[in-house]
């Protein structure tokens, strides 16, 4: 059960103009099953992505790369879930390649203008066949209106399936944007998070995607942490298709702000749901910096925090047991870190405490106070480094039973 | 249940003359606990110390550091449990500095004489004087045979009292080393565990054991991770009582070599006992990377490995679910690292299966094997980086329900 997500209905998700879904049963791991996803893209599309730093990245994070690399005009991505087709080596690549030539073949489109992504388990083989076997059923099934479906279709361990979609007014026009993402667990994201799409109807130039794209991952799938593993398939990408009318060249245009804002909204909804469903949690937990020299060192204190198992559990077990903040912080290698200027509060909504100050528990602070905020399932950690003006904020979850529990068992 | 370690029975400590061990029951935290143990250390003692890089350092190795670098002769070494004193500011250094003035006036010695150590619960302040009053029952206890009931005086979290002792013929003399550690949880060592005491009545001059004390916890400490959390008081001495009367002064003397080897071999067989008893552990894995281009790359991916929550779980479940030591690998930030080179073997006792070369699962790899494999209690993860002549190991344990049942329950 995620902390607080509830997966939006189909009818909350608006098509984007431009883009069709398309699903299937393939088999690629398991049996009734639609493990399968195909967008068409129509032409005058652009895309951009980034994409795990992982050195183990998968064979289809090369190919993507590749294509976007090449310039050729993006008409379809797919996506596979059940085998993430990481640590593969050579055979690994050469499936990936031989699905972006069957559905090139399929669309009449050169096999650099399709985009591969799988995810599941690594080092075993994809069943390619069994997944090109699959593509014309994915190819009948192709609609506007599913979005929902394929919010289902790229699930793994996630509980619920993850999609964000929301109308703005820009410049006289309406401008859709519609997201899906999944993961839950293996999440430290290092670029993107493991699956996310965000798609829009405005229309918005290459030079300017590429940036837009790194912005958005960076407010938000750059955010993250489930357990700290950075998986070998991270891939984030938007499409702007511009069947709105809306068009942007350049970040100072008219309206383009107010996209960027939107995007970066809805991404980071995306992020958070991950969050929220991540593997076994029963608690959201905001680690927000501040005061620090610059945002590298708040997101890595409060990585560093959203990362410790001890802080975990004792969120988990709502025990204030908060000297496990003030260990993280103390480790977070952050230079020269003068320990009596930094400030810590633990909040839920619409209450908030100091805990810590001058290098030790407040003399305001009282246990009673840190329990009672402790039950809340959403809790605000925030931290003041004092030692500049730079924040960042970090989204992570609680460690529970059930984490051991789904990992001892996925794959069985 | 500590995996294949056994505590050595009282009579298999051999005392360290020149230091006596006393034990009583303050009540810092607990009732009917020995929680306090001081070591009276005769005159001519030297000793050494390396401590936590923690930037929120526990009062006591403020003042452990300061007394090691005024160069006085140490005289005691005082250490309770149940109270962390960390995260305490000022007050808590007063407490610490209370502590060594009243070991000083009990020994007719001068505060800095004395060396004051603190495990337990952060950020509560430490009970000075309930510590206070039970000093001179601890002299009252003090004997040389005490190391037993000293080991398992220091415990927090752990279930067993871990100690070793050893006796080896150098130059014609028969030399002692003994020693105490402890720890099972916020154990990723940056300088050394927790607490661990390691005494020999060899003499060894001050600038040569500051030496050893750094290479012996480089080589033991240094190389554990429980939970990747690096706790506020990590700690480990050398003491050298010269009483054996073999004695050394610079490295290249006859004989010290064999000395260095006894007392590494000890700090490590000390420290695999926190893995060991690492809080929930079921599994003992040692992580030995070699191929790389220096040492610091080699740990570093031993202990991205060694911290992976993903990895860590696959084997508390004994599934050869091995594609996430490769992506443990990958995300370990080792520069260009060429994946198609990497080479990773398990094994146990005996038997040693090839999992990956080429950047995938290698041709011979068969899942009954690994299986078979990750069934031992002892594991041994090998990775062969394929880029130079380095190499550095890593010994960590599994994540099981008891980790998040021990860290959720523990201070209630």
């Amino acid at each position: 059960m995620p902390v607080n997500f509830t997966p939006p209905p189909p009818e909350a998700l608006f098509p984007v103009a431009g883009i069709r879904l398309g699903l299937a049963e393939a088999g690629i791991r398991k049996l009734d099953r639609r493990d399968l996803t195909l967008l068409a893209l129509d032409p005058g599309c652009t895309v951009a992505g980034v994409f795990t730093q992982n050195r183990f990245c998968a064979a289809p994070v090369h190919l993507c790369r590749s294509h976007l690399d090449s310039g050729s005009e993006i008409r379809a991505l797919v996506i596979n879930t059940g085998i993430a087709n990481a640590g593969t080596g050579e055979s690994g690549l050469q499936a990936a390649q031989k699905t972006c030539v069957a559905i090139g073949e399929l669309f009449g489109v050169a096999a650099n203008q399709v985009l591969p992504f799988s995810t599941g388990v690594i080092l075993e083989p994809l069943p390619v066949d069994r997944l090109i076997a699959g593509l014309p059923r994915c190819a009948a099934d192709l609609a506007a209106n599913h979005w929902h479906a394929a919010a289902h279709g790229i699930m793994t361990t996630d509980t619920v399936a993850k999609a964000a979609s929301r109308r703005i007014q820009i410049n006289g026009r309406t401008v859709t944007i519609t997201g899906i993402s999944k993961g839950a667990g293996m999440i430290k994201p290092n670029m993107a998070t493991m699956l996310g799409f965000v798609a829009t109807d405005a229309g918005i130039a290459e030079p300017l995607l590429r940036q837009l794209v790194r912005e958005v991952a960076d407010a938000s799938f750059n955010c993250i942490t489930v357990d700290g593993d950075t998986s070998t398939n991270d891939s984030f990408i938007v499409i702007a298709t511009g069947q709105s009318g809306a068009q942007f060249s350049d970040a100072a245009a008219p309206g383009y702000a107010a996209l960027r804002e939107a995007l970066t909204g809805l991404a980071l909804e995306l992020a958070q749901a991950i969050v929220r469903d991540g593997e076994g949690a029963t608690k959201f937990i905001t680690i927000a910096v501040n005061g620090g020299r610059n945002r590298e060192e708040c997101k890595r204190v409060g990585y560093a925090i959203g990362h410790s198992p001890l802080v975990k559990t004792a969120f988990f077990a709502s025990d204030p047991n908060l000297g496990r903040i003030l260990a993280a912080i103390g480790y977070a290698d952050i230079d020269a870190l003068d320990v009596d200027n930094v400030r810590v509060w633990l909040g839920s909504t619409g209450e908030e405490v100091l805990v810590a100050e001058q290098g030790a528990r407040a003399a305001s602070y009282r246990e009673e106070a840190g329990a009672h905020i402790m039950q809340a399932a959403e809790i605000t950690i925030r931290v003041d480094l004092g030692r500049g003006q730079a924040s960042g904020t970090v989204y992570s979850c609680d460690f529970s039973y059930d984490y051991v529990k789904i990992n001892a068992d996925y794959r069985s």
